[in-house]
């Protein structure tokens, strides 16, 4: 498997997803509670690399890759000091969570791609792959006294695991690392787009989806 | 030191604990708060391999050895899975409480022993058994934004503290592995059913188990 | 670099600023949730030493270098230990509070230090001085579920940065370890009593330092 991060179009891809998860984070946490500007860039920074750092030190990648690299640390940081200085932003919600999409559909393919690529077997890539697109905003959420989003609804977690397992499974049919990286993420970003558009959410347990119930999350 | 966990009894029992231990956090987490089939699966999922993972993060066994085996994945979520669709399981209490007493113990003792195998000392071994036995349902209660049960009340990390600490007495007095892993697994066993049978609780800091004072957690 | 952190004087200052942490770690814990001896050892014990361990996953140091030395364990369980059976020692506030700062300074440089030693660039020393520092208390706080002092007010989190960078500056200038350590050190101390002395706080995002606005944390 080579989905090769370093070439320019995955890596221009990754610093734009990078960015807009930092964006994109470091604004609900300003949302959710009150931060000074540590809180938020850390939680912004947090939310751009904390998935790809707990995917790398399940793999034993480290020093974590993204963290290593001063261009990802500089685009989180940069994307999180523009949600601190411009909170404006957030009337531009279509186009971060266009590109919040974005970075999830790369983070998960890259995730799980770099996953097989260290060796590790089929269920343990689409894992990681969900894990590198969905792990960020689970550390921001706990940090902020949330329970995180993944976990409760929407249609977020579910897009990057069908990224990453069709992925894993063109790797297996010998499909070339490229264009399966690309088909498995326009799929995880098309997924995730339909389920924002209308408002889709993942199957809840028996008893659990009474509208009636009073919400306790 | 040489618990063999590979042996066949040993395995068997482990993944009992393991198919235990997804299926009472799914629960748990099903209760707290209103979550969607990913939260479910992964909750149950971390409550079965959280300790594990932890553990083997510091003793620097990457990747984390529950986590690439697939068994240990394939029954977690096997357990999660169960507490999704048939909720109505929530009333065999009593069988789950004991599975549950069994998991802890044995990973308990088998996370103690895999820390004297790496090479670490007595006190940190016994830090890691119990690590091993409570990390995952603590990682869970984080995430569903509850304080972690093993802070606040119960006899939950003192049995699995006993526990790894007559293995890790046992190994130094040259008792030899599987006698000393079942006897301590016992123990700790017996303590946490005597703790549940009768509501025993660990101490308080003083001036804090005045019963009239408000309950804050 | 060499921040030799087995030198006398430093080591004894290490453990002291452990034992500090510890302290006001499980003070601070008891103040917030009701919890028995295990939370209140857990929680000094992580306060203390959570830091260290999050630096040395990231740098690859495995196991964590203060979790293999028995003398920050028995420092680190004694301080809570002390929280627990003295809760009156919260009146020493002041002491507590001039051992934490020291200790945070302590934390931040000899983190930073050992991140250049193990080869990583200068933005990454200076947010591993800064985790070493500010780690192990936001562990703490998420395990009690109260957002992170860290992220929310006060100068906790600059002080760290301004002395952990201090240090990587004076190690590119040539700048000899143990003076540069000391005086990093020092001026990251004296920030931090500054801070709580004028009770000064980070700048807030735009539209958010309204006195008027609830505080929803």
């Amino acid at each position: 498997m080579e989905v090769n991060t370093q070439s320019t179009l995955l890596l221009v891809l990754d610093l734009l997803g990078t960015f807009a998860f930092a964006l994109n984070g470091a604004l609900t946490a300003v949302r959710v509670i009150r931060i000074d500007i540590v809180g938020v860039v850390t939680l912004g920074m947090i939310t751009a690399l904390g998935g790809g750092i707990l995917r790398d030190i399940m793999i034993d990648d480290l020093p974590p890759s993204t963290f290593s690299d001063w261009r990802y640390l500089t685009v989180a940081a940069a994307g999180s000091l523009l949600a601190f200085f411009a909170r404006r932003l957030e009337r531009l919600s279509t186009p971060i969570t266009v590109f919040d999409a974005a970075g999830l559909s790369l983070f998960a393919i890259t995730g799980a791609g770099k996953a097989l690529d260290f060796g590790l077997g089929p269920m343990q890539a689409v894992i990681l792959g969900t894990i590198t697109g969905v792990g960020g905003g689970t550390v921001r959420d706990v940090l902020v006294r949330r329970v995180p989003v993944v976990l409760t609804s929407e249609l977020y977690a579910i897009p990057a695991i069908v990224g990453a397992t069709v992925l894993v499974v063109c790797d297996r049919a010998g499909v070339p690392g490229l264009p399966a990286a690309l088909g498995a993420a326009a799929l995880c970003f098309a997924i995730r787009m339909i389920g924002v558009r209308y408002d889709l959410h993942a199957p809840r347990p028996q008893g659990f989806d009474d509208p009636d119930r009073p919400k306790r999350t």
